[in-house]
């Protein structure tokens, strides 16, 4: 499955990322995040397809595609994480590595973000990391694809 | 305070793995699992002191030992992580990065896995990873040191 | 209200209906439910609508519509059956029959399954009937005319 | 199996069905559900065996009778669907299909009659068809055996 | 900030608003509350960008806008006022004044009707007052803007 | 009914509202609050009647009073919001608009403030728009009655 | 209705009464009980007809024929008062007065003995005047039906 | 004890009793109430003392005097009963017969009503035989003297 | 009292036991569980009453006639276990030894399984034995006999 | 501030103590501990204002006056320290120590006399002490004080 | 397995037993239980190895020491039955017949008593027989062995 | 008793106090402490045994001795207060008066934190006082002796 892709899909807001009041979230943009990750990615072996969206059904459609053309998917699904059962219907669907991932350490937070309706059907799930999480996600992905 | 070591504790029937049923728990020991870790963290230019314990007051005073000598600090509490407010109070004190981690993905098994009472006061939280999970948290560890 | 179609409504992934995996899901695709779908109805005496949206908003917007132009309604949303008020409410809003229709027996599976925000508001629910189910619905819905 | 019956039974207080105040519940007796339910049998090619006990443990032993003598079961359990883990066990045991069948549509009444204890263990569930029900539920079952 | 515009932005359904069964949910029209807004908004001194989306990405993306280009948001999210992360994620990152608005005074209703996500980063909430308050809400962003 | 007056009611511990702690309070004081209300009543053609209790009972029996005597009742019925059946069930009595106010946003704060015995009972809430939501309270109650 | 009885209906080990440990029961039988609520019936001009089972399904018949029989029913439905919906059902169905009667306080007992499956559809509850419950429950059926 | 009084104290907003709205509250007043009390109470030999107060603390005090001059004490504690623990251990005090009354079926209406905070301390509980329920009460003590 | 008999009860479904479905269920029947149970008491010096029912109130009046003629009584109560409050009722008012019998390990099953409304009244529980259970709850009860 | 006083604040039902039943409450009145409450703070250098109401508002009002006149707050509100929020506020404005103070454990109580809503705002909890606990009070505030 | 040992694995406080406060907890000691439970496994023809601690990580080294050398393992482990999830995971991981143990009947007790984490994973659960339970358990266990 | 000592019990992680991040947690160490707590014992006439264990089964064990040894127990269990029965049973096995400790107000802080599994066998419960609680605590002691 070396020669496919990672998917690496961000949910809502996301693109918002580092652009709005930097003191209070970071200057890192998306596309620092993006670079990251690729960078990550490409010492792996691996290409990256690198998506955004605030749309549930977009980021359902994503996942359909990832079926086909992804060697393992990374999902930060941002607030979707905490109800979309569709989004995690689709992740439920593959059978490719997925590494779910939160920049921030949703346990130390809000109670409902605590909860995350996709992490039944995610082999790995790293939170907390920071934009560097992208990073670990893509080496945890590489990883499980070595060893299955 | 790079000059100082990486604690990786890991807490109780973690001495057992892959000694007993390895069909059922892969054939990976715990001295593997210390190999990876301390080859990661020379990677990143960290030794390691690698403990476990059954005894949770033993990992309470690790995790005070750790107050001095740690530049970070790596814990798989296995069971004592859904109830010992004891070792969570400990990692409270701390004020070095700690890396909570899960072999496996503790969302997709028995409800009262899913909660973690050490989670509020970790900053980042691996699962699900596998074995390889100690080689993410040593690198999760460092990164969040390169940015201290 | 005879000369309206029925409105067969699918919420998201139910496009992958035996396109993927059909070792798990069966070889049925979700153009052969919709033959099976259109004969019930023209069995019954009534054309049909059959729609697929992965996108909660164009479901809303369905039954916006079948407001005017339905005799009756099938839906079977999926994963939305499980939190989208909005669909919910664009169902309480339809004064013509509502078929609520699953697949599988969401009885007998995970917790979160369980719950459906829509079925306060349908008149008729349906599940664990396979793909026939469709065809009950259709039926169900000609009754319900009938004796309108 | 075909040769054998398809049992419809049903619960607690369903004989007073059209009897008292036809106004408020309907005029149509059992007797009129038990004549649609063997012609929608006959339709299908079963006999019918159609029962109605208020007394849980004779609809368990009925139940008990229809392992050895029915091709599939038809039943509405009435009040007893909320507490009956007696005839839960009952349905459990059985491996012929099993549809669990309620009037009118549970899931917009009472809290406490959204919860069935016979759903995890019935194949398909129908509920708010009125009388119709009992037509649909034999057509489920009869699909059920037919594709078996 | 008085040079910008208040934001009136409605969620999913309201486009129905007076359309549909005008004996049952009254008959003003979405359009007739957009009059009124725009009216107590120019007496205010602010002009109105008045939005309706069934989309939640839509209304997440208008809440984007609305950082760069809203003196005031005044929002009606309908159905996702009760379990819409998202957008609640996107108000929260907003620094103007966010009124949240309810036709109906929605404690009176469905339990779930109790719950808004939307809340807690809301700085007002009004509910009840009918179509006024979209007026009332205009006024109480104006005064916040006032006092800023 | 306009020939009446509107009651605005005060529950316990506004007596103290702007006199202790301006620095955290803020300094208007209650005086100057029954000032903008009185003024924003005289803008809509209605008297006021200013009161404010500690004691759970004279509220209950401004109620009363208010039975004969009020066009229509503005509530800050304070903590009892969260506790007092006594003065839900004289808010109930009423036939007259009533206005449940709160001067902060209360489902920002502890989660005990997030229930409000009396909002059943109470045609609109107003909550977080600080003392102006007096005058907002008005005017809901004035457009209230121009519409009954 | 004056020319009809009073049912009175008891429940599941009220056979026991007085007759197993008097030291611990009180000595007054079933028997007893049934003469004292025989006068007290007599005294408001009504015959009674004073039943007792063990067996759900009998009292669930028992109210079938209240259904035609009884000017009022008094029903001290023992253990069942806490999960038999079947009686429930059954005493919803009638419209004559129902009378829930408990010879003890139950609110003062075990926590499952607070929750009545049949209050809701019962117009009077009495319980704790011990036997003499009874009496009282016959004038509050008689109160009942003077005034209906 | 037999020479001193039954104390019938009732709590708040009764004094509204068939005050207002008789079409919906009927047309009983609090003082015809009291007539029915006292007479049923002179037929079992007893003067009584009728007090209403809309004060929890009047209640409190009410009781403490009960201790020495009531031979019984029946009290419909209106929406206290809900929520006064200061009156539920005043009756707790108490060690003559205590009578808890309700006019309507409490187990019948909304949640918060099915809950007696003072009914873990009274003898009897009484409920849902309207004004009667008072002659029913006073009955109930009585009888409770008669067998001290 | 070792003239009398011990009573081994059981309820519903048992009577299938080993007769169907050996494969899944073990080949024991009940008759061999009936023929284990009277030798174990006999070498206790017991005879038994060895009895299985699948209607509740025959299992409570084997209940009332084990006050009489039971020197202990052993209990498989199975589904009843879980919600027949008639049946605790009756096993509360025994004064001989009961012994609570599960033939699996309840607390590892379903979630409703792990609640016994029996235990606080029953002795001794034991589960998971198998049908060996059966020996060990004769030898428990002539235990509690002999110590008495 | 040392020349202000203590205020000691008794809430319902606490004028019955030792005045009642002394064989169950013992026999200590409210004025004794009044004379062991001055004496301790007379030993601290604080006179003492000693109150004791069964009204909630009276409390809420003596709250206010402390804020003026208090050195420190000693308060044992009794019942209502299980739901008055009225008196919880106003304790949360004052800024002098408060000690909450309960006679007996109230942890190895009633459940509902486990929570209290002042707590949070307290600065000190003592309960169990007897009413020495009121000597503890005292020394607790006078070190607050000593330390502030 | 015949050669091997029954591990009998007493918990904390269990060193009391019959120690301190015999008329209390009766005067059997440990050392007396001990002697039983070796008679009793003498008799199924095993040793034993009968152990008590009161510290959590010596019984999961005593399970991890079980693994290797029991034929079977009794265990009370008192009050870690409760919230040990170390001592599960321990006992989860042997494959040898595992005996959960306690003296009384834990289901008639305290509500935390109710649950035990470690039934899921314990082949047979025996609770309230007195120290005879020991004996039940290795008669138990011997059985299992039998037909393992 | 007065022979014997007061024993002082601390739990994990006090044995920091005061000596990491004297910023955060004060400058007291333990050690000061134990002098405060001496000097409050030797006022009342008694000696101290002042101990500080990590480890759950040496506070077990320490009770234990207790049992003999100790006048009375003050015990801060710290974090072992939620979750540890073992000491909770070994705390409910003592007769000597019990004091828990609280150094801060436990009821202000995390929800965990508010549940302590020790307090309903303890006597009295003190927290919030600081380290003066200390001396509070040992008076305390002192007084429940003298009354002993």
């Amino acid at each position: 499955m070396n020669g496919k892709k990672i998917f690496v899909i961000n949910g809502p807001n996301l693109d918002m990322l580092g652009v709005r009041e930097p003191a209070v979230y970071g200057t890192k943009t998306l596309a620092d995040v993006r670079s990251e990750a690729e960078e990550a990615a490409k010492a792996e072996g691996y290409a990256t397809e690198f998506l955004q969206y605030n749309c549930e059904c977009k980021i359902v459609e994503a996942l359909h595609r990832a079926y086909d053309e992804a060697a393992a998917v990374v999902i930060n699904a941002a607030a979707y994480t905490h109800y979309s059962y569709a989004i995690a219907d689709a992740v439920k669907m593959l059978s490719c590595p997925v590494i779910e991932l939160h920049i921030s350490n949703v346990f130390a937070r809000e109670e409902f973000r605590k909860g995350s309706v996709i992490s039944p059907y995610a082999g790995v799930v790293i939170c907390g990391a920071g934009t560097y999480g992208y990073t670990l996600a893509v080496k945890a992905a590489a990883d499980k694809l070595r060893n299955a």
